[in-house]
């Protein structure tokens, strides 16, 4: 086989993880009626993005892995035959924790596991006080639906992360996201976000050869004096960097048809690995020098 | 300072050099004139894109550097104080040539030089016969208008060379090119072609927080029964990966001040280079795994 359907599910969260999560598996069901074959939800999805402030008790709603929510998904890929996606906040051991996905196939066994080995940490993007950066490296999972990496949002601002990931052997590389505007830059540099963070994806396509699909969150989350705007687009890229399939920021669920012989076909004619320079990259190990 | 005007010369290259050299002069004299302080010209200005055949007499067009053409256009940007990025066929001794690029300063003499590190070859654009890979690294030099980091044409599609010219201090990195179309290929495949080169740039803009400017050829040159269609749209991008100006297919030159403050403020909002993990690029430096 070299095609399959891949889905993305944009939402919006509540307050509520119970709700949440139920909300989740109806769109995953709703996808998988319309052939999807991997199905990827959005970064913690399970939740509000909580790390718009820093508070200590947020750190409950993180769980080991396995844990509740892996079971729940696990049982849920079996019965559907899917291969799932899904982006958790992660507890390795008290004071270590990991913003991690993982990936179940399609009899319900986790096949892959990834922590965020870029984190952010911005004005209500508080993330370095949540989660350690990952300690597992950049991963390409083998699947019966195509070789799948798992990047994490703002990973997707890393051309290595992607390399990396594509290096592994991943065609199809999945970011999760939670990415939106702070209402007072909006109007300013609402539009010039935006179109930054789809061309630094396309980009990858385009210096990989491989799909992209980036899954957003929507809707407006308040936090005590605190909003963000998430700006959903969710949106997926053949190996030449074309746009398949876009969201706008409203909830929806992005599914579409990849034929994996694409990649290497698009590699024959724009043959880039075969051309890197491995003998004169080693300043990429360091950090910029002095000045 | 912080601000400073740049220049790109977009032309049209006749069969022969001398009109060509004399062509790229009067039009750097223009540029000057609406207060260009760094001009650049595009990728072997000098003659007709002679890779689309394998042809040997065509290494009697390489030139030592410094060099009969190297020396009219150190005069020339001593005379009008400004600072010109050249791009030469070089040859170096007999059996090595390169695709190379040197810097001139405003007092005519040479501070930079850089030799193509990627390679391409695919039909009618069959470099590997003619130049070695470059044997200088990725670079950045120090002029009085700021950083410069010189790459070359398909490099611009290695994320590795951007990130590493940046990492070297650059704050614009310059592209001389060739690309065009193939005649059988436009219809079908040139707006996605153009499309991915004018993002890929953009990317190393974005995730690199510095001013991207390609400057391409235009017209159709005709080698005996071979024929490419150079695409023009040199193109200018801000740190935030903004377009500031940008051609079309015509022969043009373009023109715009750019302020290297920008490049502060956007890295301080976006802060990337924060926080690569520097520990982790090792298998950058690495062929993919088999498979």
């Amino acid at each position: 086989m070299t095609k399959t359907k891949i889905a993305l599910i944009q939402m919006k969260m509540s307050s509520e993880p119970k709700k949440n999560i139920s909300h989740a598996i109806n769109k995953i069901r709703l996808a998988n009626k319309k052939g999807a074959k991997i199905i990827c939800l959005p970064e913690l999805f399970s939740s509000r993005y909580f790390c718009q402030n820093e508070n200590h008790s947020n750190f409950n709603l993180a769980e080991k892995i396995p844990g509740p929510t892996t079971k729940l998904f696990s049982s849920l890929a079996k019965q559907l035959k899917i291969i799932l996606m899904i982006s958790l906040f992660e507890k390795k051991t008290a004071g270590i924790y990991h913003n991690t996905s993982i990936l179940i196939n399609e009899k319900g066994k986790i096949i892959g596991k990834y922590r965020k080995m870029h984190i952010p940490d911005d004005p209500q993007y508080y993330e370095k006080f949540y989660f350690t950066p990952g300690d597992l490296g950049f991963k390409s999972f083998k699947t019966s639906q195509g070789n799948v990496g798992t990047l994490i949002c703002w990973d997707q601002w890393f051309p290595e992360a992607a390399r990396l990931t594509a290096l592994q052997g991943a065609e199809i590389i999945f970011y999760p996201t939670a990415i939106g505007w702070h209402p007072k830059e909006k109007k300013k540099f609402g539009k010039s976000q935006l179109e930054s963070w789809t061309s630094i994806q396309r980009s990858h396509a385009i210096a990989n050869g491989v799909y992209v699909a980036a899954v957003n969150r929507v809707g407006v989350e308040k936090q005590g004096s605190k909003k963000l705007e998430f700006w959903g687009n969710s949106i997926i890229f053949d190996p030449n960097g074309n746009i398949l399939k876009k969201a706008n920021t409203k909830e929806s669920i992005i599914i579409c048809e990849i034929d994996l012989k694409k990649i290497e076909t698009t590699r024959r004619h724009w043959p880039f690995f075969r051309d890197r320079r491995i003998d004169s990259y080693k300043k990429i190990l360091k950090n910029p020098i002095d000045g």
